[in-house]
């Protein structure tokens, strides 16, 4: 069975890339309306290929841009499999910086130039290539599919929440899929089974009712400059862990096994430290980098302004001071609760003549899952035939709220399989997807509905 | 003596408001050079007035705008007093706030109201009209007069240095009287006799050389904006008193007959208060606020700025961090060994993972008069017959480079002598001057001349 789907892929590669070539010269970039009647044909260009593909699909209109949905449940016993991915782009800003303008694709280096090449549109292309090779070949799929493809994922995904809440019996599942991530490293294919949560917040600090003359007020009140930067110096301790009382309470540490997959991944410190140009790594005592970015909480000011920030001097002291922090969560932290302990403990802290305003800017929760279950180890054989190396278990220090919906809203967890590479120039001039990567990433997607058929629901 | 010159103040008075209508109405404002030409009249109408007291004058070409420049020097044996004070004024804006238009004076409720009606030519005007009293009664005064009255004050005085410097023999006196500051408050004249020094500087703080994203990156570098809260915290201890090693050593502390003069002083603190908007005074322990903004040095952040500042969260790890920094210092503080101590305690507590940069923007020191001098009791005598109580001895948090100048260049100390009140909008709209308190200080003024012959050079 998996033959004749492969020599169908091996057969159809080169007309899925002229496919893929027309799919990206759409410039359906979601955050500008002067493109919305593009972003439309995104929607149309999906919905048609799931059509031709043999999955009975529509267009569902939203407050927004639409959402294509499509479903294929004939597998009776099997499993439901929820494809998630997004037809929007990023803008193509800054223009001037592109080898090739950014909707006319171009193939140069064993790669596919173009806005969207893979975010999100080449990596999920994969998955309704994979489809249609199976109902070509055999006329149906090995699991129940269902397509969930949206054009809002670049400006915040507004209107998929409430579309999965109104609509549950739609996307009723077992299992969900993204390849919206990054494999590991070229040759280290990856599956990403944690991610951290966040919460985030301004905090105003206001002393006198306007800036005042240093000369003749300095040294008698408050200086909410002074006063701000104490209380933000009061969020870590001198081992770079967070002071937030309860901060820590409940966090699911690191299990010995992680530690150890994450120690065993080829990773460079030096050249980690060149490309972000810092001439140290920094962090939370006693935890390696890899694990300061994908398992342990953080608490970064994201942004601070106080007072005069012009040229040259000018001697106030200023009227108030604000501050952006956000925490990164790991599971086991409540971003709710740790919100409510962040703004006590800055109002304990606060000094005497000033006073505090606190803007909650809401989070959501860590995910970790289980990368030994039935669904992460069909996703494990699918990549290591297709990539020739089995895949690493990464977590991803950032968040992707849909992840957390599907958990929430419609009660399944999610496989993030990712075939780029974290340096195919994602949101930047000169966005990329290997060709290989491509290949490499539909056959996976074929095997994996093979492999998911085989586990029990 | 007194006299005569006394009833020719009074039989004047009305004369001499007329001519300072006059005066008000030139709209001299140095930062504006489309008034270049105005700003000029103001130094021609200040050497006419002067050549009319019988002064000899001239104006005195400068790279900028010009300084009067006037002389008597034929009271053999006496001592010869150095008059400054400024013809230029602030820009008006904003001009929508004005009762009345800021260059045609305006009198009501016993005041002028016009850009500049105390800082500075009312107050400066007082010291030209005693003179002309003298003049006019006399045909001589009872000591050397020399007037120096530029045009460049509120632009940071670039050019009276030089002046000063270059034409010492010009300039050569025993005392400076200045009439730029105010009375302690109505009813309360004051003899200012100290004045803070300051020291200032910006330090830039750079971590990753571009703003990162906090969860991919977030927890393993160190955040700039939270290092330099840590930096900048660390400049104080919980009693207020500034940590930099040395800033205390060598400070001249307050004598017990000081700080029984300030205790003495009505003052409000609850209404200090709600003036500035704040629900406590805050400051160094065990001293007044008084005390603190007079006489105690400090360190303030006068502006910081890091990362995303707009609106909303923006979850980055910023670039890099700036603050600006300023000290007010006292007497016994050195402000060029004291931004070296602060530039080396940050890097001290400049965390790891951070590079600092720091920009100095120079100082000046502190000056306190002994306030039982000869000069300062000459005042004392001048100010309690006109203004008819003992003036108070009172210090100012803020500098006047040029007394640092005149002690420094010329080598005299200054009586500050201020006619007006706090109150009196400098810097701000609707700015006035009493026309009683001008009266008092022409009187005042003139009486200064008396009392000042009786001291021994």
């Amino acid at each position: 069975m998996v033959e004749q789907v492969r020599s169908y892929l091996e057969q159809h590669q080169d007309r899925f890339v002229k496919e893929l070539t027309e799919f990206l010269k759409i410039p359906s970039v979601s955050a500008d309306s002067t493109l919305n009647s593009e972003t439309r044909r995104g929607a149309e260009f999906v919905l048609k290929q799931l059509e031709d593909a043999g999955i009975e699909s529509q267009i569902i209109e939203t407050a927004g841009h639409p959402i294509v949905y499509g479903a294929w449940k004939k597998a009776e016993g099997k499993p439901t499999v929820l494809v998630y991915g997004h037809y929007d782009v990023q803008p193509p800003d800054p223009l001037d910086q592109w080898i090739t303008p950014p909707f006319e694709p171009d193939i140069r280096d064993g790669h596919i130039y173009a806005r969207g090449a893979t975010d999100d549109k080449g990596q999920m292309y994969t998955h309704i290539k994979s489809v249609e090779a199976w109902m070509k070949t055999h006329g149906e799929l090995p699991v129940n599919v269902i397509f969930v493809i949206e054009g809002e994922e670049e400006v915040g995904s507004d209107n998929l929440d409430r579309f999965l809440e109104e609509n549950k019996d739609l996307v009723a599942s077992d299992i969900a899929v993204i390849s919206d991530t990054s494999q590991y490293a070229p040759g280290i294919p990856a599956i990403t089974y944690g991610l951290r949560g966040i919460l985030a917040c301004e905090v105003i600090v206001q002393g006198p009712s306007q800036d005042l003359h240093s000369g003749v007020f300095g040294g008698a009140v408050m200086n909410p400059g002074n006063g701000l930067a104490k209380m933000i110096a009061a969020l870590h301790d001198d081992e770079g862990r967070v002071r937030i009382p309860g901060f820590y309470d409940g966090v699911i540490e690191l299990q010995p096994e992680e530690r150890a997959q994450f120690a065993a991944l080829p990773f460079d410190e030096a050249k980690f430290m060149s490309d972000l140009g810092v001439n140290a790594v920094s962090g939370e005592a006693d935890f390696s980098t890899l694990e300061r970015r994908w398992a342990r909480p953080t608490c970064d000011v994201n942004g601070m302004i106080s007072g005069y920030t012009g040229e040259g001097p000018k001697t106030i002291v200023p009227a108030e001071s604000r501050v952006k922090i956000s925490c990164r969560l790991v599971p086991g932290q409540d971003p709710v609760a740790l919100t409510k302990a962040l703004e006590q403990y800055l109002r304990a802290q606060l000094p005497t003549g000033l006073t505090m305003e606190f803007v909650d800017f809401h989070g959501c929760n860590a995910l970790v899952f289980d990368f030994n279950s039935p669904y992460m180890s069909a996703a494990k054989t699918a990549i290591e035939q297709s990539f020739g190396a089995a895949p690493v278990m990464i977590r991803e220090g950032g968040s992707i709220p849909v992840v957390e919906t599907f958990q929430t809203v419609v009660g399944v967890e999610t496989l993030l399989l990712g075939w780029g590479q974290n340096t195919d120039n994602l949101h930047s001039p000169n966005e990329r997807f290997a060709l290989e990567a491509f290949r490499q990433g539909t056959l996976a997607s074929a095997l994996l509905w093979h492999e998911l058929a085989g586990v029990t629901v």
